[in-house]
C-alpha cells in the first residue's frame, strides 16, 4: 500500500507543528510565562523555523497564513497541554522528546520545499535546517536564553548530517517516502544518543 | 461627511508610524544611546511590525520602503524629540502613551493588509497582532530588554481581542471606518485599564 | 583598462562575505563555540544582512540561495581560519578589520541591489546599511551580547554617510566604479579613525 507523496508531506508538516507546539509549550511553562505568553511560544516555536524558511525561498504568503490546519494544531496543542501539564512539567524529557522528533520532521519538510523552489542540493540541506532549529533559536531570543543550538551537545549538526543522507538516499534512488523516514528517524536516533551519551563537537581550542 | 477608506488607512498608517517612533525614541534616551542609536530604534520600533508582516504576506519591497513619507515621518519624530526631551523623559507615562496608540492603529492596519492580500479572518487577527507588537518585541530584543509582550500586565492579548472584535464588526454590516475607530479605542481603553489596575491573565500553575 | 560593472558588483559580494565570515568566526572562537557554532555564526554573519536586505526588497529566493560560490566561500573562509587560528586569535585587530571592510563593501552593495528593484535614493541609504549591520545584529543577538551598532564608537552612521556620499557621486556623474572605490574606502578610513581616536556620535543627555 502506498500514500501519495503529497499526503506525506502534509502529515509531516503537521505533526512536526504539533511537536514543536508542545515543545514551546513546556519552554513556556518553565518561564511561567501568562496565557498569552504561552500561546506567543508556541506558536513561535512551531512555525518560526518554516516562516523564516518561506520567506527565504519566497513562499509568500508563507505557508501557514493560508492553512487554517496548522493554526488549530496548535491551538490544539496548548489546550491539550493544559490537561497533561502535570506530566509535561514532571517529564524533563517531554520537552527534549518533542523538540527531537520536530528536528527530524522539519528537516526533511524544509528540503521538500527547497526542492519545489528548485534549490540545489547543497542550499536544500541549509533550508532544512534552517526550518529545524529557526523556531527554537527565536524561542529562546525571545525567552531570554542562548540559543539550545549553541548548547553543547550535538544539535544543528544532525540536520545537516540527516539533510546530506536525504540528498545520498534519493540520488541513490531510494523511494522518497523510505528515505523520508530513514531520515527522520536517524536524525531523532542521533540526536537522542548525543543527548543521553552527552556527544559534542570539537570546541575550536 | 465621509472620508475615503483609502486615506483612514493610510492616517492610520502615518500616525501609527509616528507614536511607535515616539516610543521608540523614549526608550532609546531611557539607555542613553547615542544620536544613531536613537534613530536606529525609532525605526525599528516603528517599522518592525509592518515589514515582517509585509515580508510573511509577501508585500515587497515591504510598504515603507516605497512610501518616503513614513521615513520623514519617522526623521519627524526623532526631530521633535529633541525639543521636548525633557517632558519625555518626565513623563514616564509619554511612552506608555504612544506604544498603546501605536498598538490600536497597527492592529486594525495590519488586519486590512492582511485582508487585500486574502487571507482568512483567523490568519489576519495574527497578522494585525504581529504588526503592532513585533516592532517592540525587535526593539527590546535590540536593546536587551525581556519583551513587553511577557511583561506581566495584558498586552498582545488585547490585540487579538480587538482583531476579533474587528472581524465581528464587519460581520455584522457595521461600516468600516466605524469599526475601526471602535476597535482602536478599544485596545488604547483596554491597555489603559489594564495597566492602571495591574491586570494580567493568569499564568499557568 | 575597465572592468565590467556585473563583475565589480559581484566582487564586492564575494570579498564581503569573505571578510564578514572571518568576523563571524572570529566572534565565534571567542565564545568557545563548537565547530558547528563556528559555521553557523560564519553563516549569519556573512549572509545576515544581505538576507533581510534581500526578504524586504522582494529578491526571493535570497541571492545567496541561489549562488554556490557564496556558500563555498564562507566555508573556505571557516576552513582556512583553522590554519590560521592562532594569528587570528592573537590579533584582535582582525575581527575589527575583517568587520570594517565588509561594513565597505555590503554599503555599496546593498544599494546597488536596493536601486536595481527601483528604490529611491533615501530608501536604498537605508537598504545599504541594513545590508552592512544586520549581520552582526544578528550575530550579537545569537551569541548574547549587545549589538555592536550600539557600542559606543561611530558605525552604522557610516554607512548611511557613505551612502549619501554614493548618491552624490553618482549624482556629480562621477563612474560607477570609482564611485564605489571611494565610498568603500571612505567608510574603511572613518571606521578605522572612528575606533583609533574613539570618535563616537553625542549621546542625548
Amino acid at each position: 500500500m502506498e500514500f501519495p507523496l503529497i499526503d506525506t508531506v502534509y502529515v509531516l508538516e503537521i505533526a512536526g507543528t504539533f511537536t514543536f507546539a508542545i515543545s514551546g509549550v513546556s519552554t513556556a511553562y518553565d518561564k511561567r510565562f501568562d496565557l498569552m505568553g504561552v500561546i506567543i511560544i508556541a506558536f513561535v516555536t512551531a512555525v518560526g523555523g518554516g516562516t523564516v524558511r518561506d520567506m527565504m525561498i519566497g513562499v509568500e504568503p508563507v505557508t501557514w497564513l493560508t492553512d487554517t490546519n496548522i493554526v488549530i494544531t496548535i491551538a490544539a496543542a496548548v489546550v491539550m497541554s493544559f490537561f497533561f501539564l502535570n506530566s509535561i512539567l514532571k517529564l524533563k524529557r517531554a520537552l527534549f522528546l518533542f523538540d527531537t522528533i520536530g528536528l527530524g520532521l522539519f528537516t526533511v519538510l524544509g528540503m521538500e520545499r527547497a526542492f519545489e523552489m528548485g534549490l540545489n542540493p547543497l542550499t536544500a540541506v541549509i533550508m532544512g535546517t534552517v526550518s529545524a532549529v529557526f523556531g527554537g533559536v527565536i524561542r529562546d531570543l525571545l525567552c531570554g536564553s542562548i540559543p539550545l543550538i549553541f548548547g553543547g551537545t550535538i544539535y544543528a549538526f544532525n540536520c545537516v548530517a540527516g539533510g546530506f543522507l536525504y540528498v545520498a538516499l534519493l540520488s541513490a534512488g531510494v523511494a522518497q517516502q523510505i528515505s523520508m523516514a530513514v531520515v527522520v528517524l536517524s536524525i531523532i536516533t542521533a540526536r537522542t544518543l548525543a543527548v543521553k551519551f552527552n556527544w559534542s563537537l570539537p570546541a575550536i581550542r
